[in-house]
């Protein structure tokens, strides 16, 4: 089994960001040349997300609209007795899920016509860490 | 290491759909001949879901009913403005998750007595893809 | 490829805990002798979770009122035809999701600085099985 790591890093400007790394996968798993296998693509970070969908901005913004509604940034969360003030990046964090597995086919990720991955920041202004995990043969 | 992939089609006659394909995960890795490993069930369209769990009609009723409730279909979605009615189904995907990873141990797939894996349909009425990819030995 | 597969064993006092279980996937990890590869961490039951996120306990009680939020404890759910009284605990097990998978990076646990594996228990009291697959080389 061959195996090859790296890592991306963010540190986005807007407290809320979603990027997209669909590019930096295809990358690296052309450098490593593996043909069948997978790679994992993870958030090093427990204030971020990583998921796959669709590169559309309408709804990107759907999206960001959406976990604000289920998962509120306010005060009160019980973790902000720690100094810190972004529960609600924990819990997005929890809704997206942190990582996704890109199969690797004939040389290529197997994604869908529409799939996109994506690098979803709820916490930003802070160096942060993706890590990509490409594994097979 | 050794790779099996394999591709399931589906064409729902409804908008939303679970359809229990934990038969067809069973099939592929009895054929793969992977005693050792792990076979991955992720989504290619980006308004469906793969998930682990009971096959109790009520329970996906409750499901069905849950997601409904925390991404509803509506329009107003911004991502309507490219034509599309399907922002809730991309909403319901993120839910889910679209992927899962089941180990495979002894030759088989390694679930617990109640774990089933569905295909979870959003936006039904087109053709749609599921990557199955056995790994291992 | 090698593989090395374990489970851990739950029965809760409570009906709902959060147990982390970092300190099993890294006593795993050495012991399978992978270097590079990955490490599934998959419940068994589907009233359960597996997630990664903070050891802050704090956080931990945001998460389970959340949890509670957006997936009631209730008398209604069809499932409970059944018999059973625990739909609010499948659902909040799609939510989290139920299984994680750890990169393994130089014979370790490839996990950022604040990253932790929780067991994320919904319906407690009873035996309860998590599946740690190690593959790898």
């Amino acid at each position: 089994m061959k195996s090859v790591t790296d890592y991306l890093w963010f540190n986005t400007s807007k407290a809320r960001e979603f990027v997209n790394i669909t590019g930096q996968v295809e990358e690296l798993v052309r450098r490593s040349g593996i043909v069948e296998g997978c790679v994992l693509v993870s958030a090093m970070p427990i204030t971020a997300g990583v998921y796959v969908n669709d590169a559309e901005s309408g709804l990107i913004a759907d999206i960001e609209e959406w976990l604000e509604h289920l998962a509120p940034y306010r005060p009160g969360y019980r973790h902000h007795a720690t100094g810190e003030s972004n529960g609600d990046a924990h819990l997005k964090s929890l809704l997206v899920h942190h990582q996704v597995v890109v199969p690797i086919t004939r040389g290529k990720p197997d994604l869908g016509p529409w799939q996109q991955v994506y690098y979803a920041e709820f916490d930003g202004r802070r160096r942060k860490r993706v890590v990509l995990k490409a594994m097979g043969e």
